[in-house]
């Protein structure tokens, strides 16, 4: 009962050593899990298989990090292209939810957790893996993404968590990997964690961290120019969407994996989506994180004006409060919850006549909607005009205001009066 | 019963001629209220006083408005100064409840539509007016605000609307302009309809309308730079908050009115707060409009970021639907509905932590909260690092983890099974 | 411009005089829209068809309404059975939704005017009438539900409302009636004003209006005992759902309709479902009235507890969000606006797993779920139970609530440490 | 690592043998808390001071309850009467906030969970406790409760939950009981567990468990009639309240506290607030108890009666929200959570103006508002009337429809259209 010296594995879906003979663990070809690589082999006496996917992180040489986990002991080294299925399944209801937690986070990570968690599970099944081991510490959101993601889909499945279990500090780490003649990348300079798919980039650490400081962008982007050094010109693309997807940009039709890397390619250039978030985690903690998501960024802008000009201010209201909740339940890992379906098939019903043109303006870190075009457009030149000829009823004005009054006016009235007295 | 031909007086509220000697006309100096204090005196035969307000609107000459009142007519001209009014009792509770409206407006014209009533009344009550007349369409907010108000904060009043009344279009009000020896100013070239205080500009009208149509801001802008063509360097600015409101600017304490005078002239160099919006209007039409609110785009995301840094997650998450509800019943003229002195208490309680120091870049049209400090932070550096000294309690992860996982685990697999079979 | 003494027709959706020569009249045989019949023949010089529907109302002879309708002249008198109709169309969401509008009314009669309005529509449009009447005061509800959904589902389409239009009071229309020979059955004594369909029974009016009196149900209630002078023994009913709707009664397969009509009748005998509301009116009034809706109020309680075992937390504190959103919107005539089908495919989607089995025990106005039973249940008799060898994890617990209480403590402490100074 | 097999303390806030020499129990005085009075003197041999709170409950003696902890070991027993500060500063907000977790239940365990905790914080320090023992199970929500409250008001105070940690079964504990001359009350032909305070009392375990069983309520029933074998007569109350609170009972002024007393007494006898409830408890389980509680069934009825006659439709709506919020943030263990305050300040403002007489009829498990009577009421006889001189203007109604049905009107065409083509 010596608590905190070192950790006690109390979960039930945590696996002991001698439960299990293969491990699956997902490998990102860092430091983290390359060091895991090894010391689980050490620690747990097992195989060991690695899985790598490809969501569209930019940064990472795929074969590379195959061969690396090859010569670090895996008995096999998976690498699995998941662009199609994570754009398709996932993005596009972000898209359609206009993805946004606490201030323009488009949920990059929360959602790449997700497919993650799918195709692991799929992996580990295919490869008779008990146990899947992650390289998260014990002090984040994406534990528990991952840890409830994989219970969920297979109860079976067991974990490991071995940031949890071994600590190691930083300096303990490097110590290790060079032991074991693991290359060491991220230096003391440097030192932000970065997590990375075609849906953003988030870098976390160092000087990003404490909140009164001001962190040098410069030194942390790795996708975009700073919103604020940009020098091209601004430029009009010109999305098209059908029932809430973007199908073609600048007239040409894409898919939607096509259309997410041209508008990453495009809006870094401009800085666009380039901002920093204090959040809240689900841990109860606060951390500040740089987001790099200009396709997210330009995708959702489009997607809410388009989707605003064909709902009536009844729809607009509500869908706010919906896409809130449908962020906030994605990020603290409630992905497979049945109430996410629920908002979904209310999204999906709004999203069905979100269809026609979007044109957007970037330019210096800045996504303006210049014009919008749809044939379910609720703008109805006739009546907006200052001519006298419009068909809208002036008439009909004073009726409905009198209405519309009578009981702010009771009510403000009798409470007037009461608090004279 | 001969319909739509002319216009009906059917509310209540609505007063006929012969009924009153004296009206207050609301006086902006334009060519609509100027061709209405003319008429207003032929067709009711009656006395007119008109009353201009100051609520910080840049492009009024108020003494030449007075000027021009009794030159055509008007048997007392009174100009109201109001910016501290405004301010103080409305635009402070605006910053506190992040005023934005469908995304990003700021609310300046339905905020100056309530000081304008509350001062109208109170003039009217001075000056033995029975009846206040405004300049709105009888297809606008504006009017609902305006009379909604009016007889809420004095039901004895009455009010008439000659626009809606009148049934002139644009031509037949120039000529009727030109015979009264009323100047005209509004061109056909720039037929732009502006309201304008210090909260705010909107431009509405001619070229803007047709959301497929791409406006050409650089003709319709009249505080700011376009934030594609703004060439000056990013600056840095420093906000202290206390309660929820700016007290001072880069270290010097100023009054919220001086804030936000001095922020619209730097955010207004820098293209801040310029956008477009098809937003819903009370009466069930779209309309496009140009926003140009530098001063409030600032204040409010400053004053966001940090709050949510000093609030909790539960918090932050309510705080967002409860500004929506505030921000969609302001704009919707329910102000004096005691449903907002309930969204008040809400909003005040929150805000009473939030006080601290936070820095704003801003360029090119962006702003961006580089850094906050607070004595209420919830962040806690000890706990967010990486360092493996951290106090945070890694072995509570697991346990934590199960718990969260079991419901959506639960529900998740019931209805796999159940849909199996 | 002399208002108030008489009606001014301003409404772009009224008809005048001369515009049409066929009007059809919602007919429902009582005094109101018997005078009507006869005062729109005079009035407006046209032929009248009546339509009357059958929606499962008790007290209403549809062969005597017909006749007394040719008698008054309507040169067709149709009758319409919409009972499956509306129960299969309408009442099904009801359920679904949980139908509760300001504590416990299932909206009998806002969801009568939408199925009324459908048929009335496509009546209109088989028999060439370019007009619809109906027979509701100027100060209700259900004028604006009818001219809206008329109007909607048809913008050809006019109306005419003539209690709006003819200034008659209740003595006047007495002696019309009287007059021409229609017979007057609503006596002051009683006069009280009914609307009934299969969903519930409403009386408002007379002695009922002023909140402060207590009403005397045992004059008012038309089709149940009152729940406290019931005597009859309570008892057990078994109701059987799928996807949220009833099929089963007491192991009987049964129609929607059926069930309504055979609960409506056991539950009348035991004074369930009567209760009084005062209720918000759109037009800015309240209103309180007698309700009796007993099939409604057992069928309702029976799905919401069956929906709460078999949904998760997060799912049962939205939906109750949801379902106040749909009552208020349904009560406040919006039925056709898009914001309705996003609501009705969240209620659709979480409703899909709503089956099993429920117990109700019904007897002195008390309606109480005793038992349920679904294959989808989220209770797991394994894990709620006191014994020792319960598959929960106890040793989850504790890593739990330290995460879950680590941002109430900080902020606690954080803000007493501030106040404290 | 050999984990379930017993219990591992892994909390940071578990206090661990040696770290402690006195321990404060929260002890009700029934089987749990006595034999771990004993248990914790064995196994962390330490002082144990015992603290019992008279909160209202019915059943127990609470000097009896002294003599047996004194008996027992404990080297003091401290009795502590919080009636007062349990009714006027927990259940006055409870009111005020219509309590309503899931269908009906008032919150009774979590409320009196704070105020234990508040009470214990405050004894603990007084008397020089390190740490507070609960008799809590590690499957509830009441350790949740206990140990984030405690650990909130006082991060130094440590816990520890010997159900938990022992790993006895029932079985086990009655041995041990008996082994340590501890009388044993529950029998295992009653093996329900209760809890109870002034605001309620709850019933689980055994029969009531299973959803799909009837439970026979003659034998959970502690306070009241079985709402079905009832035979009293029907009873009218008269409760006046003022700012949301009620003062006197049928005219005579009284305590809070003597309030909910008699409305218990009153209450129970006519079966009045029992019902059963299948929670969701946040542990991810649901569980089915039996509930009591008839006064706050009668005054959480009469309060929302009296509150919607003075309020709002727009109050009305958001009230429901934030009452549903604040119910299931009471519910979960979130009291301290600077959200509270803020929800509080919004319930608070609402019922500035809850005041009058509301008159209530009970019987044979019926609460009925018959009555109410408020000089803030917003009923106005003069416009809900059927009387031609109201002073409603009916004129004004087309206008408000016409104006009301447009964006529906033109959303529904627009749909139809495209969806046509």
């Amino acid at each position: 009962m010596n608590k905190q010296t070192s950790y006690l594995k109390i979960g039930s879906h945590e696996a002991s050593k001698g439960e299990f003979d293969t491990c699956l663990l997902l490998y990102s070809g860092g430091l983290d899990t390359s060091v895991m690589l090894k010391w689980i082999q050490e620690e747990y006496s097992c195989n060991v298989i690695t899985l790598t996917l490809d969501i569209g992180q930019k940064s990472d040489d795929l074969e590379e990090i195959k061969q690396k986990a090859l010569k670090l002991g895996a008995i096999k080294a998976i690498v699995y292209e998941a662009k199609e299925r994570f754009a398709n399944e996932l993005l596009s209801i972000a898209i359609k939810a206009n993805a946004d937690y606490q201030g323009g986070y488009a949920l990059s990570t929360p959602l790449g957790r997700v497919i993650i968690s799918e195709v692991a599970v799929q992996i580990a099944n295919e490869n008779d893996c008990q146990v899947i081991a992650h390289g998260c510490t014990g002090k984040g959101n994406d534990q528990i993404r991952f840890e409830t993601y994989i219970t969920t889909l297979n109860p079976e499945l067991k974990i490991i968590a071995p940031v949890r279990e071994w600590s190691m500090g930083r300096d303990e780490e490097i110590n290790y990997a060079k032991k074991h003649n693991i290359p060491v990348k991220q230096t003391a300079e440097k030192p932000y964690s970065y997590d990375e798919n075609m849906w953003g980039s988030t870098a976390e650490g160092g000087a990003i961290e404490d909140p009164s400081k001001i962190p040098v962008l410069e030194d942390i982007l790795q996708w975009s120019h700073s919103p604020f050094a940009s020098s091209v010109n601004p430029t009009d693309l010109t999305i098209q969407f059908s029932k809430g997807l973007p199908t073609h940009l600048n007239g040409n039709k894409k898919s939607l994996v096509a259309i997410i890397m041209e508008l990453n390619r495009l809006g870094g250039e401009h800085g666009v989506g380039v901002f920093n978030l204090i959040e809240d985690r689900m841990v109860g903690l606060k951390v500040r994180g740089i987001y790099e998501n200009p396709a997210a960024t330009i995708l959702i802008t489009a997607h809410k004006k388009l989707e605003m000009l064909v709902s009536t201010r009844q729809e607009n209201e509500l869908k706010s409060f919906i896409d809130t909740k449908w962020a906030y339940l994605t990020y603290a890992a409630h992905w497979y919850d049945p109430v996410m379906n629920n908002l979904k098939a209310f999204i999906e019903m709004q999203n069905q006549k979100v269809s026609g043109s979007v044109t957007v303006r970037i330019g210096s870190g800045n996504v303006s909607v210049a014009a919008l075009d749809s044939k379910n457009s609720l703008f109805d030149a006739s009546f907006a005009t200052f001519n006298s000829d419009a068909s809208f009823n002036q008439n009909a004005a004073a009726g409905f205001i009198e209405i519309h009054a009578l009981p702010q006016k009771t009510a403000y009235n009798v409470v007037l009066t009461y608090n004279r007295k």
